[in-house]
């Protein structure tokens, strides 16, 4: 079964498994105590903090290991600003940053601190005169990723930090680190193994020397005072040998999957109509493309493309467990919904793309079908009231794309709607769809009841 | 090798390895996804919950799987302590508790809150009735070990919980899981799966159906809101594996090691001068046994061993990495230096703890060797002075035993220092070998520069 979710973990590398089953005979005592078997646990858990210094250009006592991405992340951020407290407590991050790094922004400020969101353009990139706009005389930390997780869109990261003075930055390099060499510019870097095809357990902190920084949780020795615990030295072992591997294999194996992904950038377009790749269309990663289907709900699309027999993720769905649609997505003004992320791993083969290709226009038409878009030839109305009140997300931006065709260009239709989502949606299509979105009113004055009006001019026929 | 350092980390149990290397092929997807490969890691993860729950006598919805027992201990401390906010800010716990829990309470204090650690006796058992005398008004947590992990004294903890009323009790299990049953009154449980055969990177924490529990990280949706980050699910599947199988041999395996532990605390003090076992004679765990060697550091000792082929643990020492004694040993008012612990893992042989026996007399008497321990004949002095200032332990200690058979019995020694760690390990040299340790006094009393004069009266010959 062909699985494209590379970017929500990769299959374990090979030289992994190899690695962890040696290390697990080799190196499972504790290497912190004095003994022959602790002592070769030890030099293994050294080779292994040397190998990945070196990969990711940084020096073995600068690196630590913690339990994943997330736990990186979390004492990275709280860490770091702990550290830098007499600066003060402002966090400067982007807005589309991991929810990892979200939600350790809204513990921070729920303790008493501040954070900035620097807004990102369409494509999902910010600016890094506007991020660095964002720093105040006491911004303690910014917090920027390589590249994004959802759309894969590269970030300005050494641009940035050379605007950004003595203010430290960390570096969220989790889809990136292996595949690409880190930008130069961090002096706190956070990384995951399981994303470049290490076992589960295992992620980097790196914090530069000088960096100050001062553990949020309690007092413990392992790791250099920075990650509590037990030392799951084979995990790490096997984590530094998939790294080299993987670095090692980069170069080539990066063209490869570019050409995959830009075949199915190129593609899907032709292939399935009402169709919106989103992301930078140069400045990404090479392994991920993402695009959304209108009209439709991305988590109905995974599943069926899982029955298809492809696994793939979906960025978003207002129908998610969350009820959340995705942060990322939201921030970059393009719509939430229908979203697939397609994510290669190390070896996928054209004929799993090309099979995917064929499949795909069938499973979304399949999905699309109940919904009845066949649109009617441009009507000659002046104006349109669709009441959607009650209904949730995505009723509304699919009953605007039945009835826009009924309206002729230069026309108003009014869309009713009491979900928060539609806020967000509607100017989206508009702008996808090449209609002017006009603004919102109360509903009643359009004969709805308690909900908004958002009004969209029909501009042409662009998009039916 | 003979390792017997099992209480620091048991080798992997052979099923485990055999786990781990399944579940890395079946398991390795995310489990929060929802194609096909994601479902069969959570399938997986599932079903090691049920596997753990049933174990640990818990429900599979009470337990979440952690990176490791200390940060089960950490979670568990801290987010029960959150969670009862409202009752005040107060914690209980044994003064032998591991020093995960001793860390997170300094951090809690420091923090605004307070904490109290109840005293234990010389075997380092807690009390029942003296623990719960601590709890207060404003008591959130109780804190109490299955089972010291130093001296393997099983603590009170049924007798504890039916003390306490409605203070939650949290009950640090991870040196008595998988070989015994996890003891009834838990709230909160901690656990941790290297410690029971299983591999690094797995702790459990488990919280009892309505006790409340806020957690002190930011938010994440993984493992009920409790623990962040990635789920490890191939190493959560050989915890659970080697959980039930260590379980499942336990009886029989206990029975064959308490045998050999009990050999061990029988020979010793018959094949080594002036050794004392530590630890509770009968209420103990079957596999683990301590013992301090008088005069002589523990990690030395320990190198020795380990060069003759035996992996051991120093509980303590003055000369160990952080330069505090053990905490543990320093509660129990028993000697702190020349520890040993031999923890068998499962599997240890007769004919490899007949081989140490017959090596450990050799190499304490090694070591002691140059310290001119060959003592004299009883003496009539009726007081002496030794001068140990800028000593550092033990010397004070080995220049005691030197000279005390020089006074007659209920004559006075005054042993000058300025080594903090003399004010525990003189009187407890004391106590364990039959003198009156008479309080001190400023060291400028007995002739000496700043320091402080400790007080001995020479009472028998015993322990010479």
């Amino acid at each position: 079964m062909p699985y494209f979710d590379a970017a929500s973990t990769a299959p374990p590398h090979p030289v992994a498994r190899q690695a962890l089953l040696a290390a697990l005979d080799e190196g499972w005592a504790d290497p912190a105590r004095l003994h022959r078997s602790a002592r070769q646990a030890r030099m293994l858990l050294d080779a292994a903090r040397e190998t990945v210094a070196e990969v990711l250009g940084a020096r073995a006592d600068e690196i630590s290991f913690t339990a994943s991405g997330t736990q990186a992340l979390q004492l990275g951020v709280l860490g770091t600003l702990r550290g830098h407290r007499r600066r003060g407590a402002h966090l400067v991050h982007s807005a589309v940053e991991h929810s990892a790094v979200l939600h350790t922004a809204e513990r921070w400020e729920a303790d008493g601190g501040s954070a900035t969101a620097v807004p990102v353009d369409r494509h999902g990139r910010v600016s890094a005169e506007e991020f660095a706009a964002a720093v105040r005389p006491d911004t303690a930390l910014a917090v920027l990723q390589s590249a994004n997780h959802e759309v894969g869109t590269l970030q300005p990261v050494t641009e940035t930090a050379a605007l950004l003075g003595d203010v430290p930055l960390l570096v969220d390099a989790a889809q990136s680190a292996g595949r690409l060499p880190v930008p130069a510019g961090w002096s706190v870097l956070a990384a995951s193994a399981h994303k470049w095809g290490g076992p589960a357990g295992v992620g980097v902190l790196a914090v530069r020397k000088g960096v100050r920084y001062s553990s949020p949780l309690p007092a413990d020795d392992r790791e250099g005072g920075r990650v509590p615990g037990f030392t799951n030295v084979p995990a790490i072992v096997a984590a530094a040998a998939s790294l080299r591997a993987v670095r090692a294999e980069a170069e080539a194996e990066n063209a490869r999957l570019r050409a995959l992904v830009d075949l199915v950038r190129r593609r899907v377009p032709e292939l399935v109509p009402a169709v919106e790749v989103v992301g930078h269309p140069e400045l990404r990663l090479p392994h991920l493309v993402t695009f959304s289907c209108l009209y439709v709900d991305g988590e109905v699309l995974l599943t069926e493309l899982d029955r298809a027999g492809f696994a793939v993720s979906s960025g978003s769905s207002c129908t998610s467990s969350t009820l959340t649609p995705s942060h990322v997505l939201a921030a970059m003004g393009v719509l939430t919904e229908g979203n697939l992320r397609i994510s290669l791993p190390t070896g996928t083969t054209r004929p799993e793309v090309d099979a995917f290709l064929e499949v795909l226009p069938r499973v979304v038409a399949e999905v699309r079908a109940p919904l009845g878009l066949d649109l009617p030839p441009t009507g000659s109305a002046d104006a349109l009231v669709l009441d959607t009140l009650g209904k949730r997300c995505p009723i509304p931006v699919i009953e605007l794309a039945k009835h826009v065709g009924e309206v002729a260009p230069g026309g108003r239709i009014a869309v009713l709607s009491d979900d928060e989502a539609a806020r967000h949606d509607i100017p989206a299509w508009c702008e996808m769809c090449g209609h002017d979105y006009a603004g919102e009113a109360p509903a009643t004055e359009y004969g709805g009841g308690r909900g908004t009006a958002y009004l969209v001019t029909v501009r042409s026929d662009r998009g039916r």
